[in-house]
């Protein structure tokens, strides 16, 4: 069985955003397959997804701290430097970090740890509008 | 042909290890697949998967080395210091690295490279048991 | 539908490289798939694969210039030394930025975002010749 869905995600800040609810209030499918792989996989060069932990907001504010300071702006060696202070390293962060996950699904469900959540990391200022591409296989 | 098993790995100390051949022992199964692809998820949020250098235990000691001066614990930024210094450090090691890998099979075997094997990324000091999920898919 | 190749890219010069073109020559069985996914693997532990910006060239030569130094050479610590200052920084590279990328056919194309380009990002000075393995599964 092949489940294939392409769908916007609500606009969110620069920062790293929880995104497991929106993701699984897509696919009501997912009760159908007893085993199978879920893959997710962002459309866009300047934000990125990533599974962490869901239940202490802190974490997430602290991601957005480190990578801040991992990759700074206005690096003096940055050539790529025309759309804005916040567009090479979001390119950076967002290779670090990976543009696609794969969650195994097991029994109906996705099979994430009891701490572990889906983030949306969303490296640029402007709040741009993502595109995600969920791709579901499984019997 | 689908396989899926949840199995617990042997509780290791922070740092990174080959887990290679714990991983293949507990996938007989391997062997009658011609074309297909294995997942390795880890459902944890302190520790991750990768793939590298299998032969050499010193890449090893300095994965473990660079990854701690990379992301250093007691930031003074960090909020989310209830667990301990090793904890927020381990969530970010975690992400950076990833908490799935993806590995094609051939002709009944895994099919990696001459050198590589597969890391389990053990970021905490208090050596817990890890739950990964193996998904097998192929014909 | 099951398709695996084993396939050289052509050698390149340290550094990051887009192979999106190379690697879709290679596959014109993707257009017989309607939904699908595409992994493609490394077999290497001093070289990666990810997607990022395709546009403009000078992103590429950014990544290069922040990964030199954030995983710097000759770091004091570093025991893993024989093979030249360039081969551990490779391998600590090649795991952050990651050995496989996973990306959703749709419609019998590659469903990459209006900027993404798939990247061969050669963390060697040596030009090695690179084997990668294509593998799609759809329908």
């Amino acid at each position: 069985m092949w489940i294939q869905k392409e769908i916007l995600l609500q606009p969110r800040q620069r920062g790293f955003h929880l995104i497991t609810d929106e993701v699984i209030n897509n696919i009501p499918e997912l009760i159908d397959i007893s085993i199978g792989s879920l893959s997710i996989f962002i459309k866009h060069t300047s934000a990125s997804l990533t599974i962490n932990e869901d239940a202490d907001p802190t974490v997430r504010i602290d991601f957005e701290s480190y990578f801040n300071e991992a990759v700074p702006e206005n690096s003096p060696y940055y050539k790529h430097t025309i759309e804005g202070p916040d567009d090479m390293p979001a390119h950076l962060k967002s290779s670090i970090l990976g543009s696609s996950i794969t969650v195994p699904i097991s029994d109906g469900k996705l099979n994430l740890g009891t701490w572990q959540g889906i983030y949306l990391c969303e490296h640029r200022n402007k709040k741009p509008t993502r595109k995600i591409v969920i791709t579901i296989n499984g019997k």
